[in-house]
């Protein structure tokens, strides 16, 4: 973790701050290790303190390092301000008002609190080794349990059974889930964010499963689109009009290239096949601790992607009331393209 | 929902406020029974404006009732802004600092924005009868899974694998977590919020298992300590202990009656005891659609108990590298004392 907050370090000089107070428990995580539900993490010039209370003291002891961890008794907020001074950045987009209100009631004199939330986040767009390589085995863990869903069969059961069977499989494999699974059939695949519900999956659907598994705090993301039996020559042409899209989408991820333009790639396919209206969602995020993070690849994204992230490529043609395609790769960014962590079959497949 | 609506505008009068932004999902939830990721209400004399985006357009017609619903195209926040009029309470201990800062720029002119978090969850301490309801079948499901797996034994087994076979028995009857599960054998038990670990349950040891199920948006939240095997004399006398502190609390459960002192009735039983040091939490919390809500009961706790509230009642002794008991239920307050939502057993139970 010591490499992370020399990272940290060297941003506040660039923002002119003397100390940073992170407080939001991932971007902690992130830093420091810790894992439990009370703590903060304060960086400066040569300074790496973590507070937490005496619950978590013992968690402290077995999951940070590189940073000094300070047990607070008593009040909470008083115990971060007196390790403040200076100009203290503080996560602006994570604290609330009221919680900023209190703190500033507490610093002392010549501490100036100054909102500079998305600085931890910033960092955490490029992934290191460890991080790589706990995301890709969550998203072997995830497609396993998806390969695994499918060979025992779709038809007959309900989406919500499918997607409990998927979820089962991922806690077999000792991970858990990055989301709630999303399993639509027929129709109810043309809604993005579809719930799994009591509707029984018959034949000739196409399916689509969207899915994560999450291994030591890191996400996985991936979708496929499935057919139980032909879906018909307008399901077909879809799925291959998707297929393409994301195609052009893959092999314009590099490094440097606009989050804007790589969306772009998938999103002119898609239209030059008449369905640029079916496709009304971003073509892909960063995943990493979480599951939607920075970059973003949008058609509205200022993002110039880097060596080391790792991004979703998920174009989609949702046709209401008919039927939904979607199909997902998880990808890091390397120095002459990209390396897919997805590695279920593309081509329509069909399941009983 | 009319009625929550009705709540909190009578609430607003008080507060001397024109209208409420509620952002908190949960508070609109409970408002307005919309369940998706983005929404906000808006409430005033007469008004009952619910807001989301077109991705929820057909969920909010499905779900909301008694608010109108604006489907919100173009900026999010403007589109908010521009249906607020004069003192506008808005959720401090929810809101981040910059999306307070991001709505006063859109605020039209004279509209100012006032610190009123909490009011919502105020409203929300007491439930309705739909609410009970729910409440009252997460416990039943919940108390039914715990049976199940106490059935199935626990000696030979992993705590994590014992917290699953639980997980299994609620996912199997329709219901979600409302937390991770507790199961923390002999020496774990002694920390109070264990994590479930590799460790195989053995014979004559103490079993602290914390669970909850959550039906219909609702959680409930209930412990029991099973012995597998006799627990020697040291453990039969705290399990005795913390049996009869709980019982001194539920008997000081009436309307009226001070969070502080229905705490200081079981926490009077432990000191008594000579385990004064060893019970290091608060005696219980309200339950609804958060785990953790008001009133609390504690020792520092100015709350008072009214009818229809529901709370934890959950005395513990942990006792450091040997052993730990919790006994926990979850009640009403009724007129006349409390309806206790919990059916398990609580003399020491022996499992296998």
């Amino acid at each position: 973790m010591r490499g992370r907050g020399d990272r940290l370090e060297a941003a506040l000089a660039e923002r002119g701050l003397d100390r940073m107070l992170v407080t939001d428990l991932t971007n902690v995580r992130y830093l420091t290790g810790f894992t439990g539900t009370n703590g903060a993490a304060v960086c400066g010039p040569g300074l790496r303190v973590f507070l937490t209370d005496f619950r978590y003291t013992e968690r402290a002891a077995a999951e940070v390092s590189g940073w000094e961890t300070v047990t607070v008794t008593g009040d909470w907020l008083a115990g971060i301000a007196e390790r403040l001074t200076g100009k203290v950045g503080f996560e602006d987009d994570h604290v609330s008002v009221r919680s900023l209100t209190k703190l500033q009631e507490k610093l002392p004199e010549g501490v100036e609190a100054v909102a500079a939330g998305g600085a931890v986040e910033a960092l955490r767009r490029v992934k290191d080794a460890e991080e790589l390589a706990a995301i890709a085995a969550a998203s072997k863990l995830a497609d396993a349990a998806l390969a695994a869903t499918v060979e025992e069969g779709f038809v007959g059961k309900t989406e919500r059974a499918v997607a409990e069977a998927f979820e089962g499989h991922v806690r077999a494999g000792g991970g858990t889930l990055s989301f709630d699974t999303i399993v639509a059939a027929g129709p109810d695949g043309a809604q993005p964010h579809a719930e799994p519900g009591p509707k029984v999956i018959g034949e000739g659907e196409l399916i689509v499963f969207d899915m994560g598994a999450k291994l030591d705090g890191y996400c996985s993301d991936g979708t496929r689109t499935y057919a139980t039996g032909d879906p018909g020559e307008e399901g077909r042409r879809v799925y291959e009009t998707v297929l393409a899209a994301q195609q052009a989408s893959l092999e314009a991820i590099r490094p440097g290239e606009k989050g804007e333009d790589v969306d772009g790639a998938a999103r002119k396919v898609i239209a030059d096949a008449g369905h640029g209206e079916h496709f009304g969602h971003g073509l892909g995020h960063g995943v990493g601790l979480d599951i939607h993070e920075g970059p973003r690849l949008s058609p509205r994204s200022d993002d110039v992607l880097a060596v080391n992230e790792v991004v979703t490529v998920e174009p989609g043609i949702y046709l209401a009331g008919k039927l939904g395609v979607r199909i997902e790769d998880l990808v890091v960014v390397t120095d002459d393209g990209l390396r897919n962590l997805s590695s279920l079959p593309k081509e329509l497949t069909y399941v009983d």
